[in-house]
Formats: structure tokens, sequence, C-alpha cells
């Protein structure tokens, strides 16, 4: 039985437009915590930064996924582990364990089921890396599926527009959308070597790196028959370009706006929203964990797709606790690539 | 057989930003057309104007209800006229006919059916008077009808919120949202007056007049568990606020944008349209014409809802084809109150 229990903990709020670093928690350590009738000791295996999480430090709720967090908590995150120690009747030492397990090495846990981005879920069938639930078969595996599926009611044939296209979500989401017959994959996102990456490992149609590429002119040339759907978890100026190129009955799934989220140009919005009139589109917004009831099916539809090779694996993997906090300032500077994944114990 | 044919034809484009008016007119006459065969004549009764019209005097192509006009053309616009003289098998002098009948006293017309906004239609069960089937019973209240039953997928217990909501659709809207169990609808309009007409006389629960309340402050008194459907016609400000208050799988029916439409500020998008996320709540487009194949079915369900008192007519009638151009205009201006319908012949 280990005897300490490193922590991340939260040491300052970022403003907004500043990023977010290393600067904003602090190193601790202290006892691993004893469970209580009905609790169980949890060690952590893997840990899942996610640009939601910054949210958490924002000294005003957020409302979205989880309120913020005082200063001096332990910093909130979900990850998968063992259970080492239990007094709950139905889990027992070994097993392993998906839910918010925080920025430690150790936590209390309960069983919680389906309570939003607090549910829990025992891993029956553990698949090796057990990343794997954290990644494609996981969160970001199962906001893809989720967000094409039921965001944006994806049907073979269609013309797929992913922003953020080489990140988490984005990596998974384009191969789900080639494997349920969409007839191209357009994704957007940060440098040619991601670009080139989309296309060539992960079946991406073609890539647009808005950072040197004209956007509005790329989709002219991509989607000559409009976007039928456009996946976005980017918001500002990349949605408000993709608006303008929207197939009749179009959808636009919405599962984040992360251009916007943490800035004060937060209020400029989607000019040509109106578009949605003229093509009598659709704009919807998801979140994952409202399907966290169909997490069985998610998972055994993506394992069949990964086991088959149909899908790959896009995880990133970061080494040690120590470096969560740069995993996640990572997600917003566009240095991490596909999934990432912090492995903890 | 009458000799001369009054109308309106397109004399100047207004910029934008620009009110229309009488000068973009050019008010002529000439001599009453004669069908060729497979044609009829038909003498327009009334005409609606509706604001999508100041479109046809774009000079960029509106893509939206129809292209814009060349200089010189007949004014555009729906009508209902009796046939005078036919060529076609299948219509006859007397029976009523709806259509694109344009600015004018007489028009040479052709079946075309379902054929967006040039639709057309043999009315068999002429109501009285037949200025009804331009309004209450046709577009005004189809646009009201598709808009929250398909637009918005109303249920009943919803809290409804309606922009423009003295306008023609409005007018309407908020009478089919009561009807059909809205458990409150709340309309924003520009003068006291409206607003009392708007409770006292079409059963809304509550009117704001939004040039001098507060909207974002009373939007969050009239709905403090969130609006589940906002039927929106304005864009611009006030769309954007209501987005503040959607309650979660709130549907937002996007039915136009007056307010940004023709003027250039038009870039302006809706900043809070990130609470489609939060809200996991949609906005979708709808237009009125794309439903025409189930004009019965609104039409015999409008038309009961009438016969019963349920239903009361909004119409605004304006006397004579030469008051149009001042009919459209106060569309725009707040004057017009209701249904616009001008009395032609």
């Amino acid at each position: 039985m280990p005897d300490s229990n490193r922590q991340w903990r939260v040491a300052d709020y970022p403003g907004p437009d500043q990023p977010i670093s290393k600067a904003h928690f602090a190193w601790v350590s202290e006892e691993v915590p004893e469970p209580a009738e009905g609790e169980f000791l949890v060690q952590t295996a893997y840990l899942t930064p996610i640009p939601a999480q910054r949210g958490y430090l924002d000294n005003k709720q957020s409302m979205f996924l989880g309120e913020s967090l005082p200063l001096g908590a332990v910093m909130r995150g979900r990850g998968i582990g063992k259970i080492i120690e239990s007094k709950h009747p139905d889990y027992s030492p070994g097993e392993i364990f998906v839910g918010s397990l925080g920025w430690q090495d150790f936590s209390i846990q309960r069983p919680l089921g389906n309570d939003f981005i607090f549910s829990t879920r025992k891993i029956t069938k553990p698949h090796a890396p057990l990343s794997l639930h954290m990644g494609i078969l996981g969160q970001a595996g199962g906001t893809g599926y989720f967000g094409l599926l039921e965001g944006g009611q994806i049907k073979a044939g269609d013309n797929v527009l992913i922003s953020a296209a080489a990140g988490g979500v984005g990596s998974v989401a384009g191969q789900i959308a080639r494997i349920k017959g969409a007839q191209k994959v357009i994704g957007i996102t940060s440098t040619d070597k991601k670009c080139a990456w989309l296309c060539n490992e992960l079946g991406y149609t073609a890539a647009i790196n808005y950072k040197t590429e004209n956007l509005d002119k790329k989709l002219a040339e991509y989607f000559p028959e409009g976007i039928d759907l456009f996946l976005d978890s980017v918001g500002g100026n990349i949605l408000n370009t993709a608006l303008k190129y929207l197939a009749m009955h179009a959808r636009v799934a919405i599962g984040g706006y992360i251009s916007t989220q943490y800035s004060s140009a937060s209020s400029i919005g989607p000019g040509n929203y109106y578009n949605l009139l003229f093509k009598r589109a659709r704009m919807q917004g998801f979140v994952y964990f409202d399907y966290w009831d169909r997490y069985d099916e998610a998972e055994q539809v993506l394992s069949k797709w990964y086991d088959e090779g149909q899908l790959i694996n896009t995880e990133y993997l970061i080494e040690g606790l120590e470096n969560m906090p740069t995993a996640l300032a990572g997600l917003f500077t566009g240095r991490n690539r596909g999934i990432t994944v912090c492995k903890v114990n």
C-alpha cells in the first residue's frame, strides 16, 4: 500500500485571454485516504485532459461541464484506475473503474451511475492498454460517435466537415464519419504536419490548415455541393465561414466553442447563422454525458471497429502525473495531436 | 372586360440601411394581356406584402424567396384573384386562384403546382372575404403553423417566445401556440398599443415593448424556467438576448432575420449561440413554401379553428393597388399591425 497521494490543486485562476499553465496549479502530496462504508479506493492509471477542464478554473460558474473549483481544491478530471481497497459489496480490489478521479494518484469513489460529468462505470472487459477506455472507446470516441449520430444525424453519402480535426474528438470522428459512409470528410487543423496525418493515417479525404490557407476558398473548393454535416468544437471565424457553405437541410453539431470560450471576444457570434434559414438547416448542441446510458452501445460498436482495424488509436501519450498541467495547456496551443492521455500509474 | 392593367414596376434599388418607399417603384398602365393556349387570365383581388419582398429590390441575388428583379420588371408578389378568361381545360372563368400574381390588376397564369414561391393553387371552397386565404388561412397562418409544428416542434406545456409578435406571422402564431397548449406565450413588439392588442385580443400571456423595456430583464422575469420554443423572424439583438434564456432542449425556429437582412450590420451574429451547447438546444431554419404539399392540412386545421372562433382574423387591410409600396414600407417601420393585405379589385 503506497503511503502518499500526489495531487494537483487549483492555485490560481487564469484571466480571460490568458493561457492556462503549470502556474495555475500547486503540486502537493498528502496521505492516501481510507474508504468509509460503501466506498472504495481507486489508484489512477490514466487521466484525460480535455479543453472543458479549463472551465473549472474560471472564477465564474461555467454552467456546462461542472461548476468552477475553489482555490485549493484538487483539480477535477476523469480517469480510469484500479480498485485497491473496497468497502462496497459490488466493487472488489483489482476491478477497473472509470469516473471523476481528479488529478491525483488515489481517490475515494462510490458508484454514481449516470450522474453527468461524475458518471461512473466498472469496466468488465478491459482492453489493453486501459487508456483505450479513456480515448477511442471513451469520451473522445463517444463524443465523436454521438456527435455524428445524434447531434449531426449522419447519413451515408454526407459531405462532412470537422473542425479541430486533429484533436481528441476530431481524430476519432473523422474515422467514424468515413466508416458510416460519408462521401467526403474534410478536416480543419493548424499545421501541415497534422493535415498530412489526417489524410495519410486517419482516412480524411483532405485537410485544411486554417493558419496558412484561405479557409473560405478551401471550403468553396472542397464543398461545391455544400456541407451536409459540420461537427464543430471551435466556433468563432471557423464556424461562421463554414455556415456560408451549408447544403440544404445541413446539420451543424455544436460540441464546443474553444476559440472563444475563454476569450473576452466571446460575444462575437456567427453572423452567417441566417444561412440556417436559407438552407433550412439546423444547429444542434450535444454533450457526450447526455448519452451515458448508451455507453454500452458506443463501446461495443467502437470496440468492434477497433478490433477489425477500421478505427485506429489516436492516443497522444504523456507520461507522469507531474505533466498534467502541460498536457492540458497543450490542448490550447495545438501542440498535442490526437487524444491526449496521461499515464499516472 | 377591362381595358387597362395598372402595375407597379421596379424603378430603383434601395441601398443597404435605406428604407424602401414608393420612390423605388414606377406606376404604369398597359393593355390587359391575352392568355395563350394552356394559360388563363386572373384579375387580382388581394395582394399580401411580406418583408421578404424587399429582397426582390436587392441588386444582389437574394437566394431565398426568389431572385432579385431587374429594373423595369413588374414587382413580384403573391395574391388571390378570379379567373376571367381561360384557355386551360381545368381552369374556368369565375374560379379562385392563388399564385404569384404580381403588383398589378391582371396577370397571365398557368398551374405551376408546388413550385416554391411560384406555387399555385385553386381555392375550391372560398371563404369570405377572400383575403382570409392570403392571411390566417394562407401564408401568414401557414408560416405560423409550420413554423411552430415543424420548425419549433411545439409541445403542450411549452413556454413560447415570439418576436415580431404583432406582425403577420406573429399575430397568428401566438394564437396557434395557445391553441396547441403552450403554458405561456410571450410576444415581443414595438409599441405599448401593440402589446395591449396581443394580450387583450390575441391571447398572448404577456408582451414586451423592446423599444422601451429592458428585453433582457423582461425575459428573465417571464421565463424563470427558460424558453422552450422561440419563433424568431427578427434576429439581431433580440435573437441574441433570447438565446441567453433557453431551457434545456429548447428549439429556436428561424423564419426570418428582418432586423439585419437589409442592413450593412448583417454580419453581427448571435454571440450567445454557444448556449445551444449548454442547453442541448436547436436552431432550425424553416420556410413556409417547403410545406406547400401540406397546404390542405394547414388550411383545414386553421379553417376549423377560425370557424370555431378560436383563431381570430388579424388582417390589416389597405385599400387600393396604388398603396402597395406604402403597405410594404409599413412592414419595416412597425406601422402595420397584423397581416397586411391589400385589396386591389
